[in-house]
């Protein structure tokens, strides 16, 4: 008999060899036929391995990530299965699951797929899940693995067997189809009841750009057809509120393919907006005591060789900027932080004179491959709202909590009420992956925990997700499609101010080491902006809108009384248009809901008469003739309503 | 007989081998005696040297810029010759004219020479000049001029003379010295009348890095012992006020050997200031019709090919950053404009979108030998106030007279009175030097010397001064000691549009040829704030300076009192400090002067009790006692009398 400890601290015994579908029918016979994957001792099993020790057992269902992902996986076989049978001869490679579904990177040779194609081969694996296939999972040696894929000719799977050692190497097998895996599978095909292939792409074979770029299908598998309508229901709504499709239709940025890929340019009405936003977070920054600085883009590799980063970023990253002289070399700075710290030293320090608080829109530059890259959320060059606070021992718990003030005001102003912190400390199993001493990170991850804890915060722990360099924050915020973004990040830092060698004068006249924190409320402007413009749908908040109003007269007779209204708006610092195009009105309404401008001011006879304005809201909704001065006031309360200072 | 022709136009007739100074003597003794340099059909000659053909002669005197040049440079061999006195066994490499005075570049093998040895060197070089030895040039053969240096062991001088032709070579002998020399000396030592060391430095061979390091003795000289006394005074106001100097005091920005030479990091009252004159010149640019887009600060090599600007920064530059990926190489943006024209072609233009200014501070890189920088003068890094117009060709006047007046506007408002314009055109005799047809270039340098007439500036035209891509436009200031600065330029291009392929849709409905403008009136931040610090010797105008006020209660007794000064100050938006230091009112208002704080307001017993506070003046002027509210006004008046709107 064996002992299975079970999540509610329940502990039942077992005969020898039974699998977790027998723990689950013991529980009762409805819930095992949700079960559809299983970890034994934190490991990924089948729900049909037998189990010979004892140990602690979860049993997932298609409402838990782990479940999700191994219904993802085990679509990805029945996918791979169709794809072979419609194009025999074609190579597999991998198939993972994702965050939302799976993909099948696929050599396919002489043949190609386009949205065309998706039909048939959804058809095709659907009619493999309704054969109800058990996934059966069999060990093989190295030399049986290999000959299979040699006989294929698959030099990719083939690659992968010969990194793997010997008596580790296992097969799954379903219906007719064989593949090489790891596990974690469902029971059977059959669960499978709705399959979509959404997408097709190229990607480089172990991601490497020099590799031999295959075919990327994407796809998403649902236990219910009807789970599978919703999702792309949200999938065109997302679509639609996609901040590439909505930067390009309100102009706010694009790219350039001589520039370079990921390289945003900000177009005039993205740069205003960015610099509003930027200018927000000043104003409240001052008020909290920062002082703005200006660094470099670049630094001498000495720089990152003292910060430690230069160990880090290695070859995968823009490698260093050589000069006519031999011994000079710089590199694009990857993070502001060495650079505060070179700041923090341009003179000693007194304790009175800490806090010092540095803050900087500093853009720096990481190289992602192309394939990584998307709009505004996966860039090159990205501009961070950086700030990094020295301050005493004493100090960092009230600064840490005044940071998330800053970061609540932030996230609060913009619109997002719905988000989670996470704290993300050591992996205390792997501590050679970490700078600093073990009593330090003690000290910061206890800061972090105790100030998210006083602030309220709903948030989890993390364990290995730190930096390399400490433990922090992040803010996890969940957008108007209920998709969870990383967003903001506040990071404690022992580190740096040793490899800087930063100190301040105590009030003991001895030297003493100042501690760091990074941070960055809205994390990185373009990726906040995207996602804003998801959020909201390029319905940004009144304040922050590109333009505010936008006058549309329904003929060029009213033209002067137009520019008066203009006159008047721009005075009270609203962000006003006026559409004197030669067109209808009915199509100036058009363009301007299109273009997502909040008020629309329709002028004609009645209004010049009556010196009063017409004002639509963007979305339809008829707020009758009023005076100027009252629309003026509207605006502005509904700003005020909306801003508050921090 | 030889026909000689004066700048007067006058012709004469001298005899063959009459000499310049025969020509002087013809027009009068007392102006003979002032001639110290000639050009003979605009090639330096020396005063000596025969004519034999018929020609047009320039004579010069020590009030010429070609007669300094002259002067300096026959001083440069009086220096040489008590070096090689003083110092027996060092070699001699290069001596020229600079801007003020002269240098000569030794290696002084195993010597060295500090400040302390400067008196001894002048005394010799005085003893020298005493003697009035004329300067005589001398033809020589190149195995003659080899020999000479091979004796000396002088590999300089040897590499020097192996890139001459044989024929061309000359010597200039005086008193026991020689040199290898091109010529243009003053008649005889004995015109020096006085001779200052200033300092030295290190130069590289060549000025290459990779070569010895030489010793470069930096000198000035006069006819007049009085100019030097003069000079020595005005190069004492200099550094009293260089910018490197008040930029440490006033903590406005700094240099880190870790971040790297010439790249300037912003300290937080200089990052501060700058905003500010960024925010001045955004608001004028708003109303001018300008719009902000914001560029990344690298671009793919491939856009430089397109710009040209990759052929023309080659081996002394920044070189490519290199990527993962084999085909991907990136550069530090020299300039802005390939980025620019690439958001104007985001999207189709009618003639009725121009014209298109797009603006940016955009920071571009540089590479400079460590030899060449400078402080803010001369750097790796800086931010240029730059702004790009597209227009129709019929737009272009008057474009070009909106950009000069925005220029004026600038300058005005930054106390800049003084200041000229060069017009810098093609050099006729060399077309290759430039891209661009001829037909073009001619356009375009009518329009600047149009709208330079119009505008009524005092301007002069320069041949041969033009960039590889249009001719331009500079404002050259005068500062208050008297220098000059070439500081804003504005710069006609009708090749980058060319180049990049900008179209715009015509009235016609064909496609046409956008013209661009590329202006900038602070040139570079950096070197504006660097010149306005030396021209204000650190007191910035009211509305730009970091602190305007510092409030110096007595003693700590009048800390609230003084802290509700400070907040009704604050209120009023004026930038006040408050210094609450237990010191005395004397050293805090030295201090105060020091940092050129323009107000201190004192506050005592009196003070609290009667609500005023009592003004004084950076610089000692007392206001007295008066009213909070009359001192707010009073600031207020004087920031709005010195900047006017645009």
């Amino acid at each position: 008999m064996i002992k299975i400890t079970l999540p509610d601290g329940t502990l039942k015994e077992f005969s020898k060899g039974s699998t977790p579908m027998d723990v689950a029918k013991s529980i009762s016979e409805g819930f095992a036929r949700n079960v559809i994957s299983a970890a034994f001792n934190d490991t990924k099993v089948e729900t049909v391995t037998p189990l010979y020790e004892d140990g602690s057992l979860i049993l997932f269902t298609w409402n838990d990530v782990e479940g999700k992902q191994t219904f993802w996986h085990s679509s990805s076989h029945i996918v791979a299965q169709a794809l072979e049978e419609l194009y025999p001869g074609i190579k597999l490679t991998i198939g993972p699951s994702i965050e939302n579904g799976f993909y099948y990177d696929v050599d396919l040779g002489e043949n190609s797929i386009s949205d065309k194609d998706f039909p048939a081969i959804e058809k095709k694996a659907l009619e493999i899940a309704r054969g109800k296939h058990p996934f059966k999972m069999r060990a093989v040696t190295k030399a049986e693995a290999l000959a299979l894929y040699k006989e294929q000719d698959n030099e990719y799977k083939t690659e992968l067997i010969e990194n793997l050692e010997d008596g580790t190497i296992t097969f799954c097998d379903h219906d007719t189809f064989t593949d090489l895996c790891r596990g974690g599978h469902i029971p059977n095909t059959g669960i499978v009841k709705a399959i979509k292939i959404l997408s097709v792409a190229g990607a480089y074979w172990r991601g490497n750009e020099n590799n031999k770029q295959l075919t990327r299908v994407y796809g998403i598998s649902f236990p219910k057809q009807k789970e599978l309508t919703e999702y792309l229901e949200l999938l065109e709504q997302a679509k639609q509120r996609d901040h590439r499709k909505l930067g390009k239709e309100l102009e706010l940025f694009t790219f350039s393919a001589k520039v370079g890929q990921g390289l945003p340019l900000w177009l005039p009405k993205g740069a205003a907006l960015r610099e509003r936003l930027e200018n927000f977070l000043k104003k409240a920054q001052k008020k909290a005591g920062y002082e703005m600085v200006i660094t470099p883009h670049i630094g001498q590799k000495e720089l990152y060789v003292t910060s430690g980063h230069y160990a880090k970023y290695g070859e995968d990253s823009f490698q260093p900027i050589k000069t006519p002289k031999m011994d000079e070399e710089f590199l694009l700075k990857p993070m502001n932080c060495p650079h505060h710290c070179e700041i923090f030293n341009f003179k000693p320090h007194s304790y009175k004179d800490l806090p010092k608080r540095f803050a900087e829109f500093g853009t720096v530059y990481r190289y992602e491959q192309s394939g990584e890259l998307h709009g505004l959320t996966r860039v090159r060059g990205f501009t961070q709202d950086d700030a990094h606070i020295f301050c005493t021992p004493d100090q960092l718990d009230q600064e840490f909590k005044n940071v998330i003030d800053l970061s609540l005001y932030v996230l609060n102003s913009l619109g997002f009420d719905n988000f989670k912190a996470q704290v993300s400390v050591r992996d205390l199993n792997n501590p050679d992956k970490y700078i600093g001493s073990v009593e330090n990170w003690e000290k910061a991850e206890n800061a972090i925990i105790n100030a998210a804890k006083e602030k309220g915060l709903d948030f989890v722990i993390e364990s290995g997700e730190a930096a390399f360099y400490g433990p922090k924050l992040d803010f996890m915020v969940k957008d108007a499609l209920g998709r969870n973004w990383q967003l903001g990040t506040i990071q404690v830092d022992y580190n740096l101010p040793e490899r800087f060698d930063l100190t301040y004068k105590g009030s003991d006249n001895e030297s003493h080491r100042p501690v760091m924190i990074h941070r960055a409320p809205f994390g990185s402007m373009e990726r906040f902006i995207a996602l804003l413009l998801e959020h909201t749908g390029g319905n940004f908040p009144l304040w922050l809108t590109p333009d505010q109003v936008i006058i549309l007269p329904v003929s060029e007779k009213y033209e002067k009384y137009a520019k008066k209204v203009l006159n008047s708006l721009e005075i009270n610092e609203i962000r006003a248009l006026l559409d004197n195009r030669n067109e209808t009105v009915g199509k100036k309404i058009r363009e301007a809901e299109m273009n997502k401008i909040p008020f629309m001011i329709i002028i004609g006879e009645n209004e010049e008469a009556t010196n009063t304005i017409s004002v639509r809201k963007h979305g339809g909704e008829d707020l009758g003739s009023i005076a100027i001065k009252e629309f003026s006031d509207l605006v502005t309360s509904e700003i005020n309503s909306n801003l508050k200072s921090f």
